[in-house]
Formats: structure tokens, sequence, C-alpha cells
């Protein structure tokens, strides 16, 4: 019996797994999404503005694979490090999936022994968190990096890359925004005068981080009550993470009776003062703000932290613009590429990393809201027959045109009706259809038709490329 | 004693950690490379070069995750699915990383019920196989596919991408190539009538798709030894796939006395005929070898299939010349999509990928023999100054010029020596400095060298972005 039961169980396995099949998902994993041609198409257009930005100021480009060894992750993002992705153990190498271009590129100065570069990196990064894709929070998303390496004189490269987050902001027109500052030596300096223990900066760091998200009230409390921190310490904090402001505020806290007495929070603002000057000399301090609350949750950071946030003014007699979620985020980060270098040397870098998806979101909706019709080929000619049995023809012609660089495209029917063809291009937004017919042939022209006016010329055969050119030549 | 033993282990295993931390290998994954600015400006040529032939055949452009369902991939690549990269199981959806864009691409047209489409794709996929990285096969690669999805007539998208590879092979300069075309159906065909049991087709065709490595006498035996096969249908398999040539040979094979009494290899060898037709109006059948030699290793392919391989005339006397390996190669997929579709419902597709990474090798190593040197950035100018305290001006200076759309650097130094600045240029092959001094400050101008000439001429300011622009339009 017990034989026959095994068996059952056996055959009743395999009809499960018969079934599984069956009811096989047709989708894509949590947290990721395809991109068809039209979100492609607003893609490239936010990558372009992007890219031409970061080449504008004179950045090299270089990739790395999307997975690293594992030990190349470690211990690099604090509290973030439980979102990382890794590869099964299949024999070989451990394995994890990227979790953003910052500590592969310091593994890359690292390993080439690169001491001064300037690049940028546009790639998917991956993280296990919990996905809200109407928002553009994905689990693969893009990140747009723009890094400086090097040892320069202080706060040049940290104003360029400010200067960067506020071009392509501006020239993408995502309305209005904001780009807090703060710096890590200020807020350890200020976690050191509250009565900090230094044991525990980084954990009382990431709960001032969650300050965008949540009320002060449920950050002191996780101070508190998760973390073991005094609530008269607490308190203290809760006075400076209030502040925020420009220049003054920065002279205001150089004068601070405890926060002048401490060595790093002096160095920090000294330095965010320089960086001040320079954002004047670049013009766009209307957009800066310092503010203490700013904190940046990864480990890494040593220096100038910044977060640019999108501001929806909502209602127009709203005291205080709404912010809609940070668009870019970075900071100076002088100690990574000596965690990974032998001797330990450093490399201090600054860097700017464009969330690109959040971006897209609202890209698309707005081409959703508006009338435009997004084109998403090229094509700047239908090569087309009025009659039967002028496949042949048909082929012959579209081979001369690509063959002189001409984009065009033909429909994969022996004898496609006339209608069909011009209406292919009504729906894709071809310009141009080039038509070939018996008469044609014997005249040695093409038939030009104008999409948009219905017009239509003949075109000797040998200028027609010409022609196409020149008609095309405004799109 | 039991407690200081298992003490002594903890501390034992602690430092092992602490020991595997200073052990730290500074490396990417095996299989997988970082690019360099200098790899990525020949990537980007390769790329341009792809894309604009894409293009100008009418492809809208899509992308789809790095990884999807594992049960996704699973029974798509027959042999070679034991190469997939497995994602470890951390809760939730069992995870692979994508083999190539074919299945991603059919998941794509199932799940969103498109049934006719023109797209590429670029994007990297994994495999883990072994490594030859000098001859360019990596764990991580790009793929450049170009798909025709849809109900059409006969041959004409199929003859469209031969089309494709002979255009972006010839464009790219690569040396004189061969694309050499078989189908299926023949193979199929020719199986049968040699005397191959239907069940061995598949596992019969991974043995001749092995033909381009080794010797016929290897895949004989491995057909015979390992797969079972009959010493006289191998041998009867072996006269048919030393055959190769064109439209004669398909004409002598539809005359053959037992192919020509099978159904599936007559309809392969009817299409075969009329893609030759086609490819003839195209001009391109010199580049065309009809190869009954050619399998294709995967599973998926149900009709034409193809690969293009360089030949390296090694020797001017030389018989034939030499195969230096496949740059791309494609086929007819009809019932990849009915695999997903909850109803089985068929799109039939043809397509083509272009293996860049073998490309980007030549590229790279034709480049390193040249005397070419390749600019990794496009900056415009360098913004200098001749004497010390004019950080304020360049940076001023530079401000404007960004603002304006020029591409633009400075050295990042509060007082850098006139001659740093000028190497500077001489490095990164910048043509133009814009230099700011006291003089000049005063007069209204900038100083503007040309690095090629050392030709020196003073620009007024308002007509400096003016003149940089005339003055770079060549580059």
């Amino acid at each position: 019996i017990a034989k026959e039961v095994a068996k059952l169980l056996e055959m009743k396995a395999q009809l499960g797994t018969d079934e599984g099949k069956h009811k096989f998902v047709l989708k894509t994993p949590k947290g990721t999404r395809d991109f068809g041609p039209k979100e492609m198409a607003i893609r490239e257009r936010a990558f372009k503005a992007i890219i031409s930005c970061f080449k504008r100021h004179g950045a090299e480009v270089i990739d790395t694979p999307v997975f690293e060894l594992k030990e190349t992750l470690t211990g690099k993002y604090g509290e973030d490090s439980k979102l990382i992705y890794d590869l099964k153990d299949q024999g070989g190498e451990l394995l994890s999936l990227r979790y953003d271009l910052t500590v592969p590129f310091a593994r890359y100065l690292a390993m080439n022994k690169i001491t001064n570069i300037k690049r940028y990196h546009i790639a998917k990064v991956y993280r296990r968190d919990n996905p809200a894709m109407t928002r553009g929070r994905y689990r693969e998303f893009y990140q747009c990096d723009f890094d400086i390496a090097g040892q320069f004189d202080p706060m040049i490269p940290d104003a360029e890359c400010l200067k960067i987050v506020h071009e392509i902001l501006s020239d993408l027109q995502l309305g209005d925004f904001v780009i807090k500052v703060n710096d890590r030596r200020i807020l350890d300096g200020m976690f050191a005068v509250c009565g900090v223990p230094d044991s525990k900066f980084r954990t009382i760091c990431s709960s001032v981080d969650k300050l965008d998200k949540v009320p002060w009230e449920e950050v002191r409390s996780e101070m508190v009550a998760e973390k073991g921190l005094s609530p008269e310490a607490a308190d203290l904090i809760g006075e400076y993470v209030q502040l925020h402001g420009g220049l003054d505020l920065i002279e205001r806290l150089l004068q601070d009776p405890k926060l002048s007495q401490n060595k790093v929070a002096k160095e920090g603002l000294g330095d965010m003062k320089l960086l001040f000057e320079y954002l004047t000399l670049f013009g766009i301090t209307g957009k800066i703000s310092f503010d203490l609350s700013l904190a940046r949750g990864l480990d890494y950071y040593t220096g100038v932290i910044f977060e640019a946030v999108l501001l929806q003014q909502e209602n127009e007699h709203a005291e205080e613009p709404l912010s809609v979620g940070s668009v870019a985020g970075g900071g100076r980060y002088d100690g990574l590429v000596g965690m990974f270098d032998p001797k330990g040397r450093k490399v201090p870098c600054v860097g700017v990393s464009i969330g690109i998806e959040r971006i897209f979101s609202i890209l698309e909706q707005r081409l959703e809201a508006s009338e435009e019709k997004i084109r998403t080929t090229e094509t700047q000619v239908l090569v087309a027959s009025a009659q039967k049995k002028l496949l042949e023809e048909r082929l012959k012609l579209i081979s001369e045109l690509w063959d002189a660089g001409i984009k065009a495209e033909m429909l994969y029917k022996k004898n496609p009706k006339l209608l069909n063809q011009l209406q292919y291009c009504e729906d894709t937004g071809i310009p141009l259809v080039a038509i070939v017919g018996e008469q044609e042939l014997k005249d040695g022209v093409v038939k030009l038709r104008i999409v948009a006016t219905r017009e239509e010329v003949n075109v000797r055969r040998e200028s027609l490329v010409e022609e196409i050119r020149i008609r095309t030549s405004q799109c």
C-alpha cells in the first residue's frame, strides 16, 4: 500500500507541475516594467538632456558590469544592505546585482589606480525595495551619475555638481524645485554638541534622514525608544533640524555658542560658506536651501550632501509649496575608494545621481495630458505601389533608398492596397510616400506624395534621394 | 574546557572573517569587464552605426528588465539552459538573468497582445559560459537585436534581416564576410530522408551546429556514439552538410530524388529560392552562401536561419578564406510567442542579433594598431587664467559658457599655472583655451588661444560664445 501511495503522490506531483505550466503567469518580475516604443521615446528625450549636460561639463563615460562580487558591496550601504539582490550560488564566485553606481565607480578607480577622473555613467541599478510604481519607485531603475574624483581645492567640484543638477532640472522643465544642501561634518558636529554618543552617529543620522517623509514626533520617538538616545539629546537635535536658509543661517551657526566650539562642525560650516560663494557666482542660490534636516541614508558620505526636490504649487494660497519627492541627490565621499585600495590610499570624490524614473513618470503624465502625438520611428518615406505585381520594383527602390542613407519602410505584402499604405503613414507619422506604378516606371519617375498636404509630384528617379532629403530636413 | 574551546573557535572564526576582509580581491566577476572612457568611445561608434541602420529600416525601440521570471526562460534554450544565471531565492519570485533578447521580446509581445511590430533592442545578456575574453567571448555581453513580428507574405521580412546584416557589416568595415543561410525545414527534411527518428531531430541538429568549430569526424562520432544514431544515417547527413552554394544548389536540391519527396524540405527549399530572388533585388547575393551545415543551437527556430562570419585572408595563396567567427545570427521563430500566449495564438517572427563584443575586439585592436588618438570628451574650450586670484572670474565665465550651451572645463585649482592648463588641453584634445587676465577683464575681452596653432586672439566678451561655436563647428 505504501508503495502505491508513493506512486500516486509522485503522479500527483507531476500533474502539479504540469498544471503549474498551464497556470504560467505572463508578467515581468515584481517592481519592474517593460519600456514600449512610446516610453522609450520619452526616456530618450530625458537621457538626451542629461547626457548633453554631462558632456557640456567635460565628462567622460564609463560602464561597469551589472553584478559585482558580493564582498564588493558588503559594508557600504548601512541599513539598506538588506535590499541587495544576490545571485544564486551556481558554483564559482558569489555575486550581487549593483545597488548603485557609486560603489562600482569606487571599485573601478581603486582597481585601475585612477586618482583623477570626471565621468558619467547611466545604467540600471537594483533594489529589493517595496515598489510604488505609480510614483516612479521600481526595483530595477536607471541612475544617471556624474562624479568628480581627485584631490582639488575645496568646494569647486562640489559647486559644479550643484550647477549640473540646476541645469538639468531647468532644462527638463519639471516645474519649480529646490536643492537642499547640508554637510555630514555639520551633522556630526551637531550630534556631538547635542550629546549623541559617537557610536550612535550613523544610526541617528538614518533617523534624521526620514524627516522628509515622517513628522519630527515620530523620528524623535524612534531615536529615543528604538535607538536609546536620551530625550534631552533628541530635543536639542529637534531644534537644529528645523533650521533652513542661506548664507545668513551659515553665518548665524558659525556664531552659535555650541556648534562653533566643535571642530568638524566649524570645518563643515566654513566649507558651506565657500560653497555658497561659488553658487552665487553661478547665479543659482535662488534654488538652494541650506537645510539641517537633510541627512541622506547612505553610509559613505563624508562632506557636502544634497538632494533636489520638485515643488508642487497645489494651492496658490498655501503657505509653503508641497514637495513631491526627490529627483536628484549626491554628496562627497572621500573614504570610499580607500576602502577598496589594498593600501587604503584615498581618492576624494563628489558626485550627483539623477533619479530618472520619477522624471519619466512626470514626463509621461505630461505627454498624456497634452495633445502631442509622439513619433516612435524616424522613417522619412514609405515605398508604396499603386497597382499589383510591383513587389519587385518596391524592393529595388527601397534598397536604393537604404543604400543612400534614407530611412524607408514598405509594407511586407505582395500586393498591398494603396489606401492601406497611406493609412500606415497617417498612423505612424511618416511624412512622405514614394509611389511606383506602371506609368512612372516607364517614365523613369517616382510619384512623391506629401502626406500632410496630399500634394503629389513626379520626381525623376535619380533626384529622388535629394528630394526626400530636402523635404524632410526640418524633421 | 569545552566552553573554552568553543570560545577560542569563535574567536578564530572572527579572525578568519577579518583576514578574509583584508584578502579582499579587487576585480570584476569572472567573464565580465569594465568599459573605460576609451573603450566606451569605440563602443559608441559601433552602436551608432548599428542604431542608424535599425532606424533606417523604420524600427521602433523597446527595453525589458534584465531579469525575467525563471519560468519565462524555461524550455526555450535546449542544451544551453544550464548556462542561465539564476538569482538567489530571497523570498518572492524566482528570477533569472535574461539569456538573450529574443525570449523577453516574445514574452513582451504575448503579454501586451502585440501582433505586429518592428523593433530593435540593444542590451546586455548573461551566459555562464566559459569565457574567452581575448576573442570577445564574455559572460556579460551586449546583443543588438532587430526583429519583425507579424503575419506577412513569405520571405519579405526575412530578406530585410539579411539586408540589415549586410549593411551593418559593410558600414563597420570589418573586412570580408559571408552570411551563411539555411532553413530548419530543410534540415528537418534532410534528417527525415537520412533516417533520423523524429525524436532525435533537435539533438542531431545540435551536433550539426558544432560543424563550424569541430571536424565532421568528431561530429559524426558524437551522433553515433553519444546520441545513438545509426552510422548509415550519419553518413547520409555527412554528404548533405558538405554542400554550400547559391541558387544553383537550391535548384539542384529541388530536383534531389530524396529531398524533393519530403514535404517540409520542399517548402523550405521553395522559400529559400524566393529569398534568393529578393536578395538578388537587394544586390547582396555575393556575400550570401546557402550552407547545409548551418544549424544554429537554439531550439526555437522554425524556418530560415542565418549566421554572418568574418573571413580572414591570412594567406593570399590559401584556397579558402579562414573564418574568424560569427558576428551576427538569427532566423525565423514562428512558435515562440505562442508558447507564452494563454490560448497559444502564434505571432510569426524573424530577427537578427548582432554579436557586438567580437566587433568591439576587432575595432579595439585596429585602433591600437593605428596612430589615431581617440578623444573621450567633447569639450570645446578650457577656461583658464594667466595670473593668480582669478578663480572667481573663471567661475563666472565658465558659468556663462555652460548656460550658452558651450562644452567647457576648468581646472579645479584656485591658482593653476598657465602651463598646466595648456598641457591639460594637449593631453585631452581640447581645441580652445579662453584665458582671463587682469588686463583682459579691464578691456572687456577674453584671450582665445587655438591650441593646435598656438595663435591667440582677443575676443570681446559678448562675442565669445559665437566665436567658440564658429571655431569648433567642424569638430
